[in-house]
């Protein structure tokens, strides 16, 4: 075989190697996105047998995001990737990072459903707000699929707006258990606090991972971190609007 | 310049890179120590003013995790490393993403701090109990940057021993909110959730960090999240040991 032949395919081989590696992320966006779906619906309906199906599918999320890091390592030693390439594997290794958090925030959620079972676990005067919420974040889950198969930048600020909704929310949230109407017993502002938290955070994780495919299009590298704002809440009391850890 | 001495050379920036890799790894774990250093004293003695200065230098080490992920990305692109020295690098970009987030939570620390300031952050009834996690997160930082130095796996068993630690008193947070006898309002309440969950997650980042360090030993590449156990408190009231957002 001539050497030019052979190195032709090499970069076929090489470029479906990419292809794999995209696609790989996009099914496992997608099966956090069901993740979301089934965990918020659970959360609201106190339904405890799809809380559980939430908790086991998270091991293949889990799974499924490393073996795509073993993949990107693979591609690495073998291929050499540079330029555009390089960055599409580096990417992916931080994307699956961000999608496997996300997979346990939905598990948490489900989680919390689990142990306050057969009792709701969405506190008195939150079922509103925490319903929004749910629904914000499975369409963010679809949004940052669409970003991942499309690479369309423009729906970055799409889901910028859908973070910014869900941190309006989740400062609300506090901004109700702080207020002097606030009848919820301990366990009830801890419930509100944990499932706030982890409904607001799955938004920024996902910001995150926009922002490393926004990396792919221009080099730009943008930092994990967004800058934290703090909000005076109605009652004089402050919170991180973005707190990330 | 003969061709055999050119290779040499290059070997030998190449080396210094991944030395320097190293070495500004260490640097930002030094940063990340002093941070929850100030921040978990300034938690406990409601200094506002050592807490900006926290608040202040988590940009400092937010550069410095970018500055490296640039670093190890050029090293990928113009190196082209394999094998072990391929392994530095890509664990290298995933440990600059924990020890930045570690060094958020002490920047959200320090941030409860400043926002009940003049009030004591620390809710009634706790204060033992976050001094304590507060000494234990110090020592956790200080075996880590020790681990990125050494290599010494054996430190690791070290670190499990503090997240275990840092894990029960965790648990102890909410069983004193969710007992009878907690007589905090619903402020103290989410400040007590929020505090004990910063403290408790920077020991999981840093047995992340560490795990990827073993991975870096022995080739095998361990998931990033931890096993969730429940753990039945004594009013009866499950929580997420582990839970990791």
């Amino acid at each position: 075989m001539p050497a030019v032949k052979r190195g032709s395919m090499m970069r076929e081989v090489f470029h479906q190697s990419l292809e794999d590696v995209q696609s790989r992320l996009v099914e496992i966006a997608e099966l956090v996105t069901v993740a979301i779906e089934h965990a918020t619906r659970a959360f609201g309906t106190s339904d405890v047998a799809l809380a559980e199906e939430v908790i086991e599918a998270d091991q293949t999320i889990d799974d499924k995001a490393i073996a795509l890091d073993e993949l990107a390592i693979e591609i690495l030693a073998r291929q050499q990737p540079v330029a555009r390439d390089l960055r599409i594997v580096v990417s992916a290794l931080r994307v699956s990072a961000s999608l496997e958090r996300m997979g346990d925030i939905a598990e948490h959620i489900a989680q919390l459903t689990r142990m306050r079972f057969p009792e709701r676990a969405i506190p008195k005067g939150l079922k509103g707000t925490f319903t929004k919420m749910g629904e914000l974040d499975v369409q963010v889950a679809k949004v940052l699929t669409e970003i991942l198969r499309t690479e369309d930048l423009t729906l970055i600020e799409a889901l910028r707006d859908l973070d910014d909704k869900l941190d309006d929310l989740h400062l609300s949230v506090f901004e109700k258990v702080l207020s002097d109407n606030w009848q919820g017993e301990a366990g009830a502002t801890v419930d509100a606090t944990l499932a706030s938290r982890y409904l607001e955070r799955f938004a920024d994780h996902a910001l995150n991972v926009a922002k490393k495919v926004a990396y792919l299009a221009t080099g730009e590298w943008a930092p994990d971190t967004d800058t934290i704002t703090v909000v005076a809440s109605a009652n004089g009391v402050e919170l991180p609007a973005n707190a990330d850890d």
